[in-house]
């Protein structure tokens, strides 16, 4: 195949069930991608994430460029062959990370100097580099490399990184298209919305990135950092009319259940974030009565599994009884189990979704299942 | 089934292919069982452990006593259902861990008082709370509860708990024989001949033992604990002779590959060791030329399996410097995944071993395994 091919099979109001392949395979959206921070979903096996219905997974260049090098992966044979992942993968710029973690960094219209968060060494990272690495990690989809501001940036500040980022764009695509000359259809390139929360801003970075050319996907970033959830659902509904309905639309960092639903109903059809392995680390486990915490005393002796509707291993097979003891006793067993479910949990209301836009009951649907989720709150 | 069965299918010298019926299932011997210390084979699922081929495991009665305590686990459905493991279990007895960890005990006929590692408080173990324990619990098979002194123990003090572990073990049957009268069949009491490295000691407890009954299963305690590896030898060598042949002879807590090979040499057939998960868990792998340590640089971007005679997962799907990445970026991954290979190598090693038993073949190639196993050393 040369380039990604997405296909809308049904809509519902503004939510989409589509299908989108790439040179890894196909994913039926909406979706949920796990998050590969390291070139591993942590505490899961890529045979755990077949098992959950995963069908992409995302990866973070920034980590893999400074641990174990973009040369090692490729050296092993590329990213899909390094993590054991044969389905899609897509790799993040490291924009997101340069600007988010810890340390030095210094930024101009070259790019960005940073300090590596591994040994403090001081690296560069352009959007040259940034496709360059992605290109040398091999993954399905690559993101432009872009300049991310805090989620309450005023606008001049704003506006001072959104051109920036465009600017970075044109440069990301360039070096793309050099790169892919050789071997088209390998890797295809994304741009990111940026904007904050400044509605303006978003509107003329859609139109930017049409501007540039056609793309065969595109991502809305810089959210779910941190602004009310309000503004994040204001950007979605503004920019929507604008996006083109051909290409899928990747809401990054995105993925409590509730979001989930609330995006897909504002047009959105990608989505990843590590809440669902982080949270399940802490013993915090989704279930449709909103979450659960399994350190509770109240499950010491419970024989229920987590989530009577869910189908993954840990609900079919462990109590509640039984998962309580193992993060009681430290038992790694319990960081997988929860995580595998809490990423089942989201699969499948993906999944879920989907039928729901497909039979034209999604609207009613979502509503009564975020009404369920908020009532019945944390045990 | 009242009673386990064990047949004998074919010798090779001393050596012993088997196989032993228990209420949950047939375990082909010679066996290696991972140990599940809290209920769970540490970083590893039951299905882990299912596709991995073991068929019997270990849990630990002192542990599963402190926390989650016995009645929560019959509460959920007793230990097989709690760890959702559903073939044969043996748990010991508790005697191991009150005598080995830190802390305060004191012992006298009765029983012991010792500190519970949990919340330092004082608990009290007998004999006959011991077998109550375990009958909670409800595993296949119970261990005696047993007086353990350290490996080098003087001749005066191994011959005193020796013969209170001689007295204890009257009243673990007497209990045992109870509990059983209504139960048949639901769980059979193995003795532990102890006497540390001191051989008359050890003959007379084989003797005492086999004076109070028959027993459908004998295990060989107190080795493996800190004595030099020619007193196991020595110890095992000199009490096979007087060992019934018509039960399986289980050693406690040996499991590195060349003792496990030279303990079923001298007429064992089961044996339990934590050293496959907790070296897994420190980056040590074995292999057939030694053990290797994943950490090495060497390792960096080497593409080849952990051990290319291995069918396991983490051989069949993982590379080495894949493998070395997840180590040294601490992803919890990395510790299943060697941990998972590790059990697998035990129980691929005394699966070979029963194969070559069958063929008559087993003391040549047990010497070559070995000698290759130390000859090419760590990596």
């Amino acid at each position: 195949m040369s380039t990604p091919r997405f296909r809308i099979e049904a809509t519902d109001g503004a939510a989409r069930a589509g299908s989108l392949l790439l040179p890894h395979g196909e994913v039926e959206t909406p979706a949920f991608m796990p998050v590969g921070t390291q070139g591993t979903v942590r505490a899961l096996s890529p045979f755990d994430l077949e098992a959950v219905g995963a069908r992409m997974v995302l990866a973070n260049t920034y980590h893999l460029h400074v641990r174990p090098g973009e040369d090692t992966v490729a050296e092993l044979g590329g990213l899909h062959r390094f993590m054991a992942w044969p389905r899609p993968i897509l790799t993040d710029s490291g924009g997101f990370q340069v600007f988010s973690l810890e340390g030095f960094r210094r930024v101009d219209d070259e790019g960005v100097e940073f300090q590596s968060h591994v040994d403090g060494a001081r690296r560069r990272l352009t959007p040259e580099r940034a496709v360059e690495i992605q290109w040398a990690l091999g993954a399905d989809v690559a993101m432009a490399f872009d300049h991310v501001v805090p989620g309450g940036a005023d606008e001049a500040a704003a506006r001072d990184a959104l051109e920036r980022t465009t600017r970075w764009l044109e440069r990301c695509a360039r070096r793309h298209r050099a790169l892919a000359a050789e071997h088209p259809g390998r890797q295809t390139l994304w741009p990111i919305v940026q904007g904050a929360g400044h509605l303006g801003l978003r509107q003329s970075a859609v139109n930017s990135i049409l501007d540039l050319g056609d793309w065969s996907g595109i991502a809305v970033g810089g959210l779910a950092v941190g602004e009310p959830k309000t503004v994040m659902y204001e950007v979605l509904e503004t920019i929507e009319p604008s996006l083109p309905s051909a290409v899928p639309r990747y809401l990054m960092g995105v993925g409590f259940p509730e979001d989930l639903l609330r995006a897909i109903a504002l047009g959105q059809d990608l989505f990843d974030c590590v809440a669902p392995t982080r949270n399940g680390r802490n013993g915090s486990a989704y279930t449709p009565d909103g979450p659960l915490n399994i350190r509770n005393a109240a499950h010491r002796a419970d024989p229920a599994p987590l989530d009577e509707t869910c189908d993954c291993e840990t609900c079919s097979s462990y109590s509640r009884g039984y998962l309580r003891h193992l993060f009681v006793a430290d038992e790694l067993l319990g960081l997988r189990l929860l995580s595998l479910h809490n990423v089942r949990f989201l699969v499948r209301l993906a999944e879920e979704a989907r039928r729901r836009i497909a039979g034209g009951t999604f609207r009613a649907w979502h509503t009564e299942w975020i009404d369920r989720y908020n009532t019945r709150g944390t045990k």
